[in-house]
């Protein structure tokens, strides 16, 4: 039976994507609804989404974020009023046209991002340079009406985090912009365990509406970037749009500038896709719902689930859980495994007699025969250790598969053939990035901050000069 | 200035609905939005929001509830299958009958309460005893589109929790209705410092598709009532709609009874209208999101500053503020006053002399000096006791504004000239309800648990025999 659920996962290295969707109902994260292209967040899927939240909530208060809620609804006309944005955004929304038994004389659309609303607020509310910086952010679901979905990584309806300010000065909203995708790349590292490359979007992938996008990579098991996290400044162009003004200390009147940030539940598609093994899951100690899952063995004989008892209640400062369900232990360990809790302690009669129990790591599964008394410290430095070599796996993984390239051939050769990035020079035009594309289906996912290096002086694709390193590859 | 600031203050006795949208919008909690009907909840709203999320989750999750996150949408197939279920909500909802460029196939409600999407993940995933009971709820938006709207009290959209179950039995089913209306109840006294009657609504006042629905009714300053938290009882009505079944231990198939439960940003308003008073908001102490506000006088003397952020180190265990703007101390307090602080702390030179500090309560505006060395453990009793005052205080209230009727005449001459609720004994027939709305507007609140006294044997309506005591009254 142990076997049966552990066979039921389809090798990664067979059918990535199916191992991918085998996990997510097996773990039971996500299900399908009777609602097409909508997901439900079941109870283990939604417990590491409110971890997330709880985590990433507590780094931006530390930088003066105020939590707001904005309407679900956004009338047309609003939409409308910002150029690119209402063209990157109508050809996916979905539309309320009747409220009740009478049909609306305006239609509503169902938000899929809310710039326009927060626009309008800041436009009643943002009067003096006493009224600025605004820093607000809000916690909500969004909807775009996608044609293909897949479980955490497109769906028609997700939850995420929208913040949105503004602020009297464009220095300081450039400085928003970068300090919120610094918030976000060090939660990856320091929660999530996932290394990310930071850095800046090119006009053809930049958010509709936004003078500069930047972004968090990840790099998947199977060498495929996921974007982890966006912050976008907008410059004064959407407060021009919705003619924002304010009166600053010189008396006169100036436009506001403004940014915009989210991560949403995408990136529990990360933590499965940079983390997970051939046995299913495996958390990030810090966001797993339960870190600990103590197993007793032979739980029958008196004494073994007091023990087991007695263990949860020394280990009280952890996430902890004992499974005294009337399954096989063998059963109970794969399903641990699936569930990808970072620690398991098995403890049965032998062991209580020896004063002892095993602990093992589910990302390693290495064993440790540990005195009861040493259980709470072994287990905190235990959950430290798994989180330090995590990242350092995906560090690893993610340096490994980045490739350098100066020649055309070469750039398509290794793309087709090896998964990861590819680093290599461009010359700004979007012919180059519409020609990769078209030739490899790779498409520019950054130009990263920290790496000024230039590998070539012209540009991959047309020798013309190169302006920027940009890192490549194909992408969820 | 100070004075301006109260003044704008429409006075309780004069206008309470317009001094309650003075409040909200002084006290910045909710603002209009440019989407009719629907409100932008601003910071000072969203903090108190997300105290009460924090305090009912918590209490939720001691008895074993999981959350989890359903669609935005319903099928309006799905929506149909239960008969009451959707005369009850069909005529007022929103529908989406666009997605993208596309018009729909089938039209999308856009969810007001989500009984059918739980039932149709209940179908799939309840199959055996082994699977039950399943205690999930969701904290999300909800949309009925209203045709007149108040702030928190009733808008196009707004947020709640709505907790779904399902469980092998009956009595299981019966006894969780009852043990989360007592959660509410529990939450309402020791949080909100609300006191609340308990009880079971009328057939006429129940949720659509419930057998029976319970409530807690609180009284607002105006005697009227505002329902703050229900629990519905489904039986097995909802679970043979939909054809959920399971096999039980006894290897039959049997039908599951289910239950539904909800709070909603509503309860803000009783909040207001419990306690707020003229100078503004009074905020209970466990939700107020500024505990304590902390204003130096003469600001700008040496060591003012400083020793402000001495007592706010002091204070670290709550939620603490300094108020350093460049306002006059009077616009402070008014300030404070207006936004409900439970306790303001101030200190000048003088009092920094003395080693002293002077502590204000906002419920009663009591002064107290209070040594430095002292003031923590002087903060935290003053909070515990701000909190026992205010829920005696309501508690003195609404017991004053109880009054019995044994005829009819009375009954009306009491609704019309005091505000409150009647307490009257009723025949049960839904003629004598309607009777009594459309002579006095008071609708029958509820029929409650703890009081078996029965002060006629004949209903206060129509004279026939009493079957049960209802507290009635006019209501939000």
């Amino acid at each position: 039976m142990a076997e049966k659920l552990v066979e039921n996962i389809t090798a990664m290295d067979e059918d990535f994507a199916q191992w991918y969707t085998d996990i997510v109902k097996k773990a039971e994260l996500i299900d399908y609804s009777s609602v097409k292209g909508c997901m439900i967040i079941k109870p283990a899927g939604y417990a590491i989404w409110e971890n997330i939240q709880q985590e990433l909530d507590r780094r931006f208060k530390a930088t003066g974020v105020e939590n707001v809620y904005m309407p679900l609804f956004i009338p047309e006309s609003l939409l409308q009023q910002e150029k690119d944005h209402v063209e990157g955004f109508a050809p996916e929304v979905a539309w309320v046209t009747q409220g009740g038994l009478e049909p609306l004389t305006e239609r509503l659309c169902v938000r899929p991002t809310s710039e326009t609303l927060f626009c309008d607020l800041y436009k009643n509310d943002v009067h003096s340079y006493r009224d600025l910086p605004k820093i607000y952010n809000q916690w909500c679901s969004v909807v775009r009406w996608e044609k293909t979905t897949r479980p955490f990584l497109r769906s028609r309806e997700f939850l995420w985090q929208e913040g949105h300010t503004i602020h009297a000065t464009a220095k300081e909203a450039s400085e928003r912009t970068i300090q919120m995708l610094n918030v976000y790349a060090d939660f990856c590292k320091e929660v999530l365990a996932i290394p990310t490359i930071r850095g800046r979007k090119t006009d053809k992938e930049k958010f509709a509406g936004a003078i500069e996008t930047y972004t968090i990579e990840a790099m998947m098991h199977d060498g495929k970037a996921l974007q982890s996290g966006t912050s976008h400044n907008f410059g004064d162009g959407f407060a021009k749009a919705f003619g924002i003004e304010f009166t600053d200390k010189d008396n006169k009147l100036h436009t506001p500038f403004q940014t915009s940030w989210g991560v949403s539940t995408r990136i529990i598609g990360a933590i499965i896709m940079v983390h997970g093994d051939s046995e299913g899951l495996v958390l990030p100690p810090k966001i797993a719902p339960t870190q600990v899952v103590i197993i007793p063995i032979q739980q029958k004989k008196e004494g073994v689930l007091e023990k087991a008892g007695e263990l949860k209640e020394m280990l009280k400062d952890f996430r902890v859980k004992i499974d005294d369900s009337d399954k096989s232990p063998g059963y109970k360990f794969s399903e641990q495994e699936m569930r990808g809790f970072p620690i398991r302690v098995e403890i049965g009669p032998k062991d209580i007699a020896e004063g002892k129990c095993v602990v093992v790591r589910r990302d390693t599964r290495e064993k440790h025969t540990v005195d009861i008394g040493e259980l709470p410290g072994f287990v905190e430095k235990l959950l430290e250790t798994i989180h330090n070599d995590m990242y350092e796996r995906a560090k690893a993984h993610l340096e490994a598969c980045i490739y350098d390239a100066t020649d055309y051939e070469e750039f398509k050769k290794i793309i087709d053939e090896k998964p990861g990035f590819v680093r290599a020079m461009w010359c700004g035009d979007v012919e180059c990035e519409d020609q990769i594309k078209a030739d490899t289906t790779a498409t520019s996912r950054c130009m990263p901050f920290d790496d000024t290096s230039r590998i070539s002086d012209v540009c991959v694709c047309c020798k013309k000069p190169a302006k920027h390193l940009v890192y490549w590859g194909k992408a969820y």
